[in-house]
């Protein structure tokens, strides 16, 4: 049985990141408020293009993970607070520059940043909320989380260049994808959950599970997302169907459906995506051949194997409402995909 | 007497960066190794572009003054090697930026980065060596270090901000220009010689000597540039005359000459710099009105006030080599202008 349909049985409801965001309730209100607080400046467009994303929403998992991991490890002061608005900023700095990069319209189901201010105020404003955040770090003082946040900043970065130097590239492997994911999406999972470790200085071993979790839970977010691109739940989202389509993006569906299939189904693929060569018809090929592949349900299979490792890395904790979070949110990253 | 006349006469030369560079040439050296190695990646990508901005040179004044602000404070260890590649990295972000927003072709007088690898990749590599810098620092370990530098990068990035709010907008006035010129340009030169007192262990009176020297160096450096911007040893830098013009960037000459403009030529300033209407021969007129203003002149004269004010505070120091050639800097920078 997959790891989703598990907890569906037990529980009888669908997963969610209800529980999670009940739990971190009182902390993530302080979050916010620190959010808005601290992306202040006299610099007027600042805030406001900063403020369009934070109102725009979204669900807020990293913060709430690097929340819930300090609880789970027995924190009991405030510090947990800023680290995960540390967090955020690099998120949302990482979203700024995404949206440049990726020509963007709509974030969160809004028009994004550099569709209403224009491509280079994503950019300094990216920059500002990203040495922001080093300010936040700095004030906390930890050395340790400084290196953990500073490390995963190199590495999105790298992870991006990465994603840039594959888009379009048909060629793509599975396994050079899959650095590409870990690098650009997990590894601000992994470093959101393990500085809750670190902050409530635990030991190296817990420090190192709770890395894994994040890892293995980002890695099956990002695969799912990917799957969601070529799925109609995705309107409910705010999103466009096929939007990685357009843009010759190389995901796990497409590297799947390409290294199946034959000689002129490549060349599909090739026109499509390389050279980005596209007529009205050819999304529903493209959805046809994912099909006929199995390469959406694949992606999926591959999300459940990482999100069943996410799980067994929390088997260096004891029960408690965290943990009953935690394993639950690796089920919703699944379940998104139904 | 102006400050850089005065030198002048003493030295019977033209003031240079070659005494500040011949004093740290060891230093330096080690700091282009430590560039060179902390810019790899197994991103290909990573160290083709960031080396293409590193093998065009630049006089790598920031670096240096970390280097000789350390030496002059007597430090005798290493750390500031460190210190020095992480302003550089900084710098060198900034740069990758600055040229995706202000379009620019050339940098240092080689194609820039963006208009060789396009755009997204000098977002993505400026993210990532921006990242790398802040690496740097926490090996390094110093939390005040880590202060001066987060806190002056997030000033940086708002004075980016400030400077796109003006551009185009020819109401801007000599007050809010300076605010943009300390904050984009005048901090990092600040940060990048008060640093060297940190990590010397000096007393906070030194530091903030250090960052005053910093700013109003850096401060008469970029008011010196925006002269260059309309003067004809333009050339030799690589650069073109009035890219200034062109973009409409409003700089000092041209909130001198437009603040004593009658109203015909504040209307030929709207139009060129506001709506950019800009006819072959408008670029000769811009010349003229800065010419009739003493626009330039007036430009200078600001920019060696500042330069008296950097050797001022070279006067909480005792003699030696390191502040000679800080005093031969300040005349360098305002020198260019001639």
């Amino acid at each position: 049985m997959g790891v989703a349909a598990s907890i569906e049985d037990v529980r009888g409801r669908k997963p969610s990141t209800e529980s999670l965001a009940t739990l971190v309730a009182d902390d993530m209100q302080a979050v916010n408020a620190l959010i808005i607080d601290r992306m202040q400046s006299q610099v007027s467009l600042i805030p406001q293009l900063a403020g369009h994303l934070v109102a725009a929403g979204g669900k807020r998992i990293r913060p709430m993970l690097t929340l819930a991991a300090a609880r789970m490890c027995g924190y009991p002061g405030p510090r947990h607070i800023g680290l995960a608005t540390c967090v955020e900023f690099i998120h949302t700095a990482t979203l700024l520059h995404d949206d440049v990069v990726d020509e963007s319209d709509l974030r969160r189901g809004l028009a994004s940043a550099n569709s209403v201010w224009g491509n280079k105020s994503s950019v300094l404003v990216g920059d500002f909320l990203f040495s922001r955040s080093f300010e936040l770090m700095v004030e906390d003082g930890s050395l340790p989380v400084l290196a953990i946040l500073s490390r995963a900043s190199s590495i999105i970065a790298e992870g991006e260049v990465m994603q840039l130097m594959t888009t379009n590239d048909t060629s793509t492997t599975e396994d050079a994808y899959l650095n590409v994911v870990r690098a650009k999406t997990a590894e601000l999972f992994a470093a959101a959950c393990r500085i809750g470790a670190v902050v409530a200085d635990r030991p190296k071993g817990e420090e190192l599970a709770l890395e894994s979790y994040g890892m293995n839970l980002g890695i099956a977010f990002q695969l799912i997302d990917d799957v969601l691109d070529y799925a109609a739940v995705q309107a409910k989202l705010g999103k466009t169907v096929g939007d990685d389509f357009r843009e010759g993006k190389i995901t796990l569906p497409i590297v799947l459906a390409y290294s199946q299939g034959d000689e002129s189904e490549q060349a599909f693929w090739r026109r499509t995506l390389e050279e980005l060569d596209q007529r009205p018809e050819d999304l529903d090929r493209a959805m046809d051949l994912l099909s006929r592949y199995d390469a959406l349900s694949g992606t999926i299979d591959r999300a459940r194997q990482y999100g069943a490792n996410a799980l067994a890395a929390l088997e260096a904790f004891g029960p408690g409402p965290e943990k009953d979070a935690f394993i639950e949110l690796v089920d919703f990253c699944i379940e998104r995909a139904y």
